[in-house]
């Protein structure tokens, strides 16, 4: 892609109401605009990082067995009425009503519609397990919305639902999503830990979070660093030893990436989703629900990969592979970088190629460090002269020069 | 994919509401189901082929060179003001109000939306001209939704917003727009007209419709046989003869599956969003935009690809690319249907493999019907004591008998 003829124009000036520096380096690179509290645009950049987080999630989706669906965001009253939740709900729901007066509200979460259509379709055990899963818009009445991307009203949301007939089997799959949510973060360059927590409005009696530590993280922690247990203090109270070995635990500030709960029957006995046993009898649907907002994750990437220049992407949710920038003088060099920026492109790459003419080298350097491509390559005079160019690596401090031939070898 | 473990649920009964017969079909075979009036949930089969086509269109958007965003469904009612549609655009806004009593709209299109994002970003003539496209959920606000996914309250609409120094810039890229529409509708398997329309709320004086002739069909279309001149009825009145050649005229029905406008400056010009030209003179940005409803496409297709038993799935928005049906009577069969199953995976295709064990054959050629792969693959007792199996085309009559060494000849 032409820098030149891409959508995105960083802004050297912090937005005042951002103190994360996610929020901050997000909004000054272009990824991502306010229009509302709470409410963000994705532009170029910040939409192809997305959409790089969906995919991590969508394949390691698909690996446990889970089938994709779409649920729409306008839910019936009706439902959340069933399940007892339309005025519980917290943060509140957005209702509204449509021109006949019917009142609706927009999907904060999707156990309802979940289970209205596994009790029209599940009748034996012989159907059970499964699990269905969605990557779409979630909407949330927050009362304050602050943190840029960590909390806002309308965010893209991955949630998976599992059905089971047995608590066994439910356990089981729950062991299998950890792992599978390990692996997510894992590649999204998180390093995050499993905690026990409070169900909430969501519901059932175990829940996990998966937290990354972070200073601007909402929720503390209790780690033991001894025997590994960890757990929000909201659900343990303000205690000092470690439950499980009585040692000393750490206290610590981290940003909830992922929320996952044995649900039980909770919601199928509320709405009569039930099924037949081996031995005739009926009993009520047991399940698990599994979500993770995905701007959220976004900006929890950026609070952990950033210097004081600008983000730093892990390679997997970069929005480009390489960011190609020519220092060039006459037509022959430019000749070169094209040639460079296609063989790059023809080898599969993603290539921002910063071909404006009306930025200075400092200032291309800048943007480079700010949007944070996880590479760099400068092609130069300097450079050409020993049919070079100069890679660096937006995580290293120190570029090397690389023979142009040998270029494939050092981007394995 | 299992087919015993795969999440859908045939029905034999007509849905009562359904007279289209694409909404007969899309509910019998499972892909969709109906929430509220005109909201639907796309199950599994729904959404592998939502994916398809949403993968077809964006694959049409790269190639002319636009860049795709993501907005959000929550709009400020102060943008509506700006552009004066807050209280006319038809049908109404869905509109609600969030805890502080701020007053948003559920977009229903997003022409405010992309002004606002280029008047803080463009200043220069060397900016322009560029494209913004998004894949995503509307909401419409319509007095009575008929006819299942032909018309819908909340559905997947691909929107390309483009942005120009001149009309004559404009008009080249609403030409490529124009091949790039025909390109998408004939890789979902239909043949559309193009004709003339009236660009109602949405605004600007030229647009065009790509209208795919149908008896469920909610416009009239006029079609010269002699010069090719096509109209919309609402924008011609009731005429006899052709305005270009003088020829008589045909009318038929037809199904709007996309629209395309040359916006002017419409919005521009309303909202402040201008450009310095070369010769240092301030002008509104012209514009143009351009639509198409992703789950009306998918009904159109099935109005266009179907017979009395069920749906025939163009290839390339299939859900599955071959239906394997296994009539089995011992391992030894069983094993060798499997081989085949796991081969053709390898071989990247994408398969349902009947393996339910409580469905009759007659059933299972039911269903296969209904669902409408475009390729069912037999394996018997009596096909295999010829080293054979039995393929068939959805959309033929007859079925082959292929050697199953030769298999993978007759799937290219």
């Amino acid at each position: 892609m032409l820098q030149s003829q891409f959508f995105a124009k960083t802004k050297k000036e912090t937005p005042k109401e951002a103190q994360a520096i996610s929020h901050q380096y997000l909004v000054r690179a272009d990824f991502v605009e306010q229009t509302i509290s709470g409410v963000y645009r994705f532009l170029p950049l910040g939409f192809r990082v997305l959409k790089n987080i969906e995919n991590i999630i969508r394949e390691e989706m698909v690996k446990l067995g889970a089938q994709e669906v779409y649920l729409p965001a306008l839910q019936d009253k009706k439902l959340w009425t069933e399940s007892g939740r339309w005025k519980t709900f917290d943060p509140p729901l957005f209702k509204l009503k449509d021109r006949h007066q019917k009142e609706m509200a927009l999907g904060s979460t999707h156990e309802e519609e979940m289970v209205d259509i596994v009790r029209k379709r599940i009748n034996s055990y012989q159907d059970l397990p499964f699990s269905l899963f969605q990557i779409q818009s979630k909407f949330r009445n927050e009362m304050r919305s602050t943190g840029g991307l960590l909390r806002t009203r309308e965010f893209w949301m991955k949630d998976l639902y599992s059905f089971h007939a047995t608590f066994e089997d439910l356990t089981n799959f729950y062991q299998k999503v950890k792992k599978s949510y390990f692996s997510i973060f894992k590649r999204c360059g998180l390093n995050v830990f499993c905690v026990e927590a409070v169900s909430g409005t969501i519901g059932g009696k175990i829940s996990n979070e998966f937290m990354m530590v972070s200073e601007v993280g909402e929720d503390k922690i209790l780690i033991c660093k001894k025997c590994g247990w960890a757990a929000n203090i909201e659900k343990t109270g303000q205690i000092k030893k470690c439950p499980q070995c009585q040692n000393s635990l750490e206290e610590k500030k981290a940003i909830e990436v992922g929320h996952i709960f044995q649900l039980g029957t909770e919601y199928s006995s509320k709405m009569g989703a039930n099924f037949t046993t081996r031995d005739g009898k009926k009993k009520p649907i047991i399940m698990g629900c599994y979500g993770i907002g995905v701007p959220r994750l976004m900006a929890t990437i950026v609070e952990v990969h950033h210097d004081q220049k600008g983000i730093i992407w892990p390679k997997e949710v970069a929005p480009f592979d390489i960011h190609l920038i020519p220092i060039i003088t006459n037509k022959k060099e430019k000749k070169i970088a094209e040639k460079i920026y296609l063989d790059l492109q023809n080898s599969g790459f993603k290539v921002l190629y910063d071909d404006r003419e009306d930025k200075s080298t400092g200032e291309k350097f800048a943007d480079c460090d700010l949007i944070g491509i996880p590479i760099r390559i400068i092609i130069s005079q300097k450079t050409l002269k020993q049919n070079c160019l100069e890679l660096k690596e937006r995580a290293k401090k120190e570029p090397v020069l690389v023979k142009i031939k040998e270029l494939s070898k050092f981007l394995k």
